[in-house]
C-alpha cells in the first residue's frame, strides 16, 4: 500500500546501499580503533585485583562501579528512552523518533569514547575506560539527540549519522576547551551538552531551511496516542535528571548536592510550565508540547550550578524562571523563529535546551562567582571547584568569569560547527526526503501496511471506496 | 473541532485565571518558606569534607547517597509514571491521568519537604535534606496520588492542588503520631500512606458524589491501547515495590531483608489475582482491570512487616490473601460502594490500597507482636523495634499493640481529614466540570484535533460509507 | 461483541475453573515449600548484627545488597517490561503479550528460588535466600520468557504454566551440571539462558506445530503502535543488558568488566543490524522486526565472556557479527524454518537467543581458552576463573574445553527437555485455541468491546452519518 508520491519533486531517498556502507564501513573503523587504542581501566581490568593490593584499598565497594552505575543506567535510559520516546510525538514519525534516535546514539557513543579518551583518558598510547567514560559518552550523545530534536523528521539516517560523527568531535573539543583549558565546572553540562547541543542544531536546521514544508503540516501534529508515547519519554527524562546532574560529580557530598538541587528545580519548573501554559491560551486550556517539553527546563538550568552550593531555594528558583521562559518561548518564539529566521526547530529545543541551557551557564557563573569558603567550609571549598596545582590561587570571582567564557565559546563552536555541519548536510547526496515527504515514517520504513485498513479498517481517501 | 457541550448544565471550568494563580502563588510561596527554612543535610553539604574528619568516616561510600539513591529512583519512577500511567486506562483521559498526576505530585513532593522537614528534621531552625527526605516526599505524594485514583476524571485540576496541600499536611501528622508518638514501625508505609491514602480519598469522593455521572458511563471504560498503557504503570509499580518498602529500612539486613518480603508477597499475589479474576467471571477470561491493580496488593500489604522477619514464606502468604481480597473486591465491593454507599471509585482504590492496607497493618502488628530474640538476635530486635532510649522497654506485644493502634488512628485521621477536605472541594469556585462531561480530556487539554478523521480517517466498513 | 467463532473447529478454551485450579494448587504448594525450606540469607537476617561483628565487617555498605541491588532491578524490569513488552508487536496480542509473561514470571521465579536454592543455597536442610538468589531466579526465568516467544499466541495460560514447571526445574539441572560439574563459566547466560531457552522454546513449538496457522495470518502482523509499544521492550532490553550480563559476576573489577564489554557489543549490533536490514529488502527499508530484535544480539553474544577480558574491541566484534548472523536469520532462516523444518517461530528466538547464544557459548570458550597470567595477573587469573580448590591446576586450554562442552551439554538438555514438555502440552486438555484463533487477545482475556466503533467512531455521532 505503497502511497503515491508526488510527481517530480520526490527526492531519491533510496537506502539500499548507501546506509548499509556507512554503517558497516563506520563500525569496522570503530573495531580498528578499539583495537588500536581503548583497553580497560584499573578498575575494570583483571588486574584490580594486584591494583587493591598496591594502593591499599580495602574493599570492592571503593570500586568507582558502585559509586556512578546507577547513574550510568538512570542516565542510559534517559539518552535510549527519554529522547527516543519525547520525540515520538509525532502523528507518523514514532519509528523514525525512536529509531533513528538509537542508531545515531549507538553509533555516537563508540566514537565519543574514543575522542573523549584522546583528550581525557589517554595513557601511555591507550584510553583506559571505566563507567564514568560510559557516563560521559552517553552526555556527548546527549547533545547530537538534542541537536536531532531540531531537524527531527527532515533527515535521512545517513545525514544523522554524518551529523553523529562531526557533532561527537566537535563537542569533544568543546569539552576539552571548557573542563581542561578554561577549567570551568559544568557536571550536567547546561553548556558543554545542552546550549552546544541546540545552538549546533537550530544552526543546521537554519542551513537545512525548507520554504516549502507547509506541505507536510497536517504530519507535524500530535495524535492521542502519540502525545501519551511522548509523555513516556518525558516522565523518564524529568524523573533521572538528578542521575543526569549528578552522575560525574565528585563523590560523595557532590553527587548527594547535585540530585537535590536538580530535584526542585525540577519540581519548581513544572508548577511554572502548568501556569503559563494555560495563561497563554485563549480558552485556558494546557497545551501537551508544553508539559512533554518545558516541564524539563528545570533540569537543564541547574546542570552546571546543581552540584555547588546552589541550595534548595536557589534550586526552586532556577527551575521556575526556566519554566516561565521555556513555555513562553514555545508560544511566541518558535513561531517568530521559524517565520523570520527560517530556523525550523521541530521539536522545539530552543525552548528546552538552548534557552535553559544560557539561563544554566548564568546561574552557574553566578554561583561559582559567589561562593565563600565560609559556605563550603575551606577544604570543600577547594574540592568543589578543584582549586589545585595551577588552580590554586583563583578566586571565586575569577572562577565566575571563565565559567561565562565558557558559555561564550560554547555558543561560537556551536554556531561554527553547525555551519560547517550544515553545509555538509546540504550535499544533495544524502537521500533526505522532499518538503511534502518529511514527518512520515514510511520513506525509510517499513510500515505494517494493514494499520488502516486492516485493524482500524479504514480505507485509503486516495482510492474511491467503492469502484 | 470542539465538541458541543451539553446545554445549560454545562459549569464553568475556564481555568485561565485561577490555575495560573494558584500555581504561580503557591510556588511563591514554596521558594519563600525554602529560602528561611532548607538547607543541606551534613552529607549533603560542602562541609562533608570536614564533617568527615570529624566523625572519622574514611570513605565517601559511607555517605548515605549510596546507601539509598537507587531505591529512590525507583520510588521517583513509581510515583510519576507507575501511578501516572496505571491512571491511564480511561479511552480519553490519559492526558489527565499523567498529567493532573505529574502537577500535583511535583508541588506535592516540595510541600512534603517542608512539612515532614519541621516535624523531623528540623535543627536550629533549619530544615535539613538529604536523599532519605526526597523519598520521603515522594512517600507522602504516594499517599495523595491514591487517593486521586478515587476522584480520577471528576476533579478539576485546581482541587486536586487544594486537596494535595491538605492531605500532605494532614499525611504528616499521621505520619508523626504514628512514627514519633506510638513509635510504630511502617517502613513501607501500609498505614501511613495506604490505608491513610485510601480510606481519605474514599472519603473525599463520597462527599463529591455525583449523581447523574452514569451520563458519562461510555466514557469510564477503557479501550485496548489504553489498557497497554496502564499495564506499563502496573508493572513498574509492580517491579520497583521492593525498592519502595525498602528504601527507608534500617541500612544493611533491614533493607535486604525488606526487598525479599516483597518480592515474594507480589509474586505469589500475581498468581492468586490471576485464579479469582478468571473463576469470578463467567467466561473464564482474564479482566485487565484486576491484572492491572490487583497484582499490586501483595505490595501494599507487606508495607509494614517487610522490614521484619515475617520470612518469605510469611510473604507468600500476605501475597496470597491480598490478591484474593482485592479481586474479590473490584468485582463485588466496588459496585456495591458506589451503588449503596455512594462511594464512586474510579479506579478503585479501596481494593488496591484500601483493604490491602489494612491487611498490611494487622500483619505487621502481628508480626511485631511474635518477635522475639530467639528470631532477631539479641541487637537484631533492638536495632529492628529500634527498643531504645524511653523504648526501651517495650515488649513486642505491646508493640504489637501501638501498630494496631497506628491503623485506627490513621482511619480516623483518613475519615475526619477526608470529609474536611471534601467539604472544600465541593465549593463552586473550583472548575470542576458537569456529570456528563466527566472522564474527558478536552474539557482541561488542548486535544490533538485530528486524530479521528484525520489520522485514521476511518469508517466503519460494515456499515456502508454512503448508502 | 463476541465475534462468531469458526463452526466445529473450535476448541474447548474455557478456562474458568482449570486456570484458578492450577494457580491456587500450585501457589499454595509454593507456600509449604517455602515454609519447609526458605529461609533469609545471612545477610537479609536480623542476626547480620551479630555476624558483622564475628566476622569483623565494619560497614552496612559491605552487605551483598549494596553491591548486586541496583542490577537486579535492571534484571526484574527486563524480565516483566522488556520480555513482556518485546513480545506486543501482535496487533491482537497485547493483553497475552505482557499479561502471560506476567504470570508465568511470577510463577517462575518461585519455583527457581526452590529449584536453585536446593542446588546452590542449601544449608542445614534450608535454602537461605538473599539478592542474588532474586537475580538468579530472574534469569531462570528469562529462559522461559525466551521459550515463550516462540509459541507466543498459540498457548493457553495453563499450557504457559506447565511449561514453566518443567523449563525452570530442567534449567536448573542444566546450569547446574554447567557452572557445578563442568565448572564453566557463564555469567550472562548465554549457554544457561539463551542457548537453552530457545532450543527449548524450539523444540517444543516444533512438537506443537500448527499445519493450518495460515488462518490466522493476517493476525501475526503488527499494527503501527503495537510496534511502538515493541520498542520499549526492545530499549529497556538493550539499555539494561550490561546489569544482565554483570549482575552475578564477582564483586568489582568482574562486575565493571561485564557493563563495559556488554555497553561496547551492544553498541555495534544496531550499526550491523540497521546496514542488514535495509540491504536484504529490495526498497533498502529498514524492518522493525529486525531493529526490534537483532539490535539484541550483541547483549546475548556477549553473556559468557563479559566478564573475562574480552576487551572493548572484541566485545565490537562480538557485537558486529551478532547483529549481522541474527537479521539474516530474520529474512532468510526464519522463513526455512516454518516451510522445511515446521518449527514456527512467532518472535523468531532463534535469531535473537539461539544463535547468538551459540555465538556466546563459542565466544566464552575461545575467550577462556586464550587467557594468559599476562593478561589477568597472577591473582586476576585466578579469580576470574576461580582456579581453586579441586580446580587449582585446571589450564586455559582446558577451561576453554570444558567451556565448549557446555554449549554441547545445554543443546542436548533443550531437546530432550523440549521434547518431553512439548509433548506433554499436546495432550487435549490444556485449553489452547483452534488455529484460526491463534494470536487472539479475546480467547483469554476481557478485551474492551469498543474500541473500534465507539471511540473512533470515525465520524462524530452526533451527526447523522448519513444526510
Amino acid at each position: 500500500m505503497e502511497r503515491p508520491r508526488h510527481q517530480g519533486m520526490a527526492k531519491n531517498t533510496y537506502m539500499r546501499w548507501r546506509l548499509p556502507l556507512v554503517c558497516l564501513l563506520w563500525e569496522v573503523a570503530m573495531i580498528v580503533l578499539f583495537g588500536v587504542f581503548v583497553r580497560f581501566g584499573p578498575e575494570a581490568d583483571a588486574h584490580w585485583e594486584e591494583e587493591k593490593q598496591k594502593k591499599n584499598i580495602t574493599s570492592d565497594i571503593e570500586n568507582d562501579f558502585y559509586f556512578r552505575y546507577p547513574s550510568f543506567q538512570d542516565v542510559h535510559v534517559m539518552i535510549f528512552v527519554g529522547f527516543g520516546f519525547l520525540m515520538m510525538f509525532l502523528k507518523r514519525y514514532g519509528f523514525g523518533a525512536v529509531g533513528f534516535n538509537f542508531l545515531l546514539a549507538a553509533f555516537g557513543i563508540q566514537w565519543a569514547l574514543l575522542m573523549q579518551g584522546w583528550f581525557h583518558s589517554f595513557e601511555n598510547g591507550k584510553i583506559l575506560i571505566g563507567v564514568e567514560n560510559l557516563i560521559n559518552a552517553d552526555f556527548c550523545v546527549g547533545s547530537v539527540c538534542i541537536a536531532f530534536g531540531a531537524i527531527l523528521g527532515k533527515t535521512s539516517p545517513i545525514q544523522l549519522l554524518v551529523m553523529t560523527l562531526f557533532q561527537v568531535t566537535l563537542f569533544t573539543v568543546n569539552e576539552y576547551i571548557l573542563l581542561n583549558l578554561l577549567h570551568v565546572k559544568d557536571a550536567g553540562g547546561s553548556m558543554t551538552i545542552h546550549t552546544f547541543g541546540a545552538y549546533f542544531g537550530l544552526t543546521v536546521t537554519c542551513i537545512l531551511y525548507r520554504p516549502n514544508l507547509e506541505q507536510s503540516k497536517d504530519k507535524q501534529g500530535s495524535v492521542y496516542h502519540s502525545d501519551l508515547f511522548a509523555m513516556i519519554g518525558t516522565l523518564y527524562l524529568w524523573m533521572y535528571w538528578p542521575s543526569f546532574n549528578s552522575a560525574v560529580s565528585e563523590h560523595g557530598d557532590a553527587q548527594h548536592r547535585a540530585a537535590i538541587n536538580t530535584y526542585c528545580s525540577l519540581a519548581a519548573c513544572v508548577l511554572t510550565t502548568v501556569a503559563f501554559s494555560s495563561m497563554l491560551q485563549k480558552k485556558g486550556k494546557l497545551d501537551m508540547v508544553h508539559i512533554q517539553n518545558a516541564t524539563l527546563a528545570g533540569g537543564v538550568a541547574v546542570g552546571t550550578s546543581a552540584e555547588m552550593m546552589l541550595t534548595p531555594y536557589g534550586a526552586l528558583i532556577v527551575g521556575f524562571i526556566s519554566g516561565i521562559v521555556s513555555t513562553v518561548g514555545y508560544v511566541y518564539l518558535t513561531p517568530f523563529l521559524e517565520s523570520r529566521l527560517h530556523i525550523q526547530d521541530t521539536c522545539g529545543i530552543h525552548n528546552l535546551h538552548g534557552m535553559p541551557g544560557l539561563i544554566g551557564g548564568i546561574v552557574g557563573a553566578i554561583t561559582a562567582a559567589a561562593a565563600t569558603e565560609d559556605v563550603y567550609g575551606k577544604e570543600g571549598f577547594i574540592k568543589a571547584f578543584d582549586f589545585t596545582g595551577p588552580y590554586q590561587t583563583r578566586t571565586p570571582s575569577v572562577q565566575g568569569g571563565f565559567q561565562a567564557a565558557g558559555i561564550v565559546v560554547s555558543l561560537l563552536m556551536a554556531f561554527a560547527g553547525g555551519a560547517l555541519v550544515g553545509a555538509i548536510l546540504k550535499l544533495p547526496i544524502w537521500g533526505d526526503a522532499s518538503d511534502e515527504n518529511c514527518f512520515e515514517d514510511d520513506i525509510y520504513w517499513e510500515v505494517p501496511e494493514d494499520e488502516e485498513s486492516d485493524v482500524y479498517h479504514m480505507h485509503n481517501p486516495d482510492k474511491p471506496a467503492s469502484p
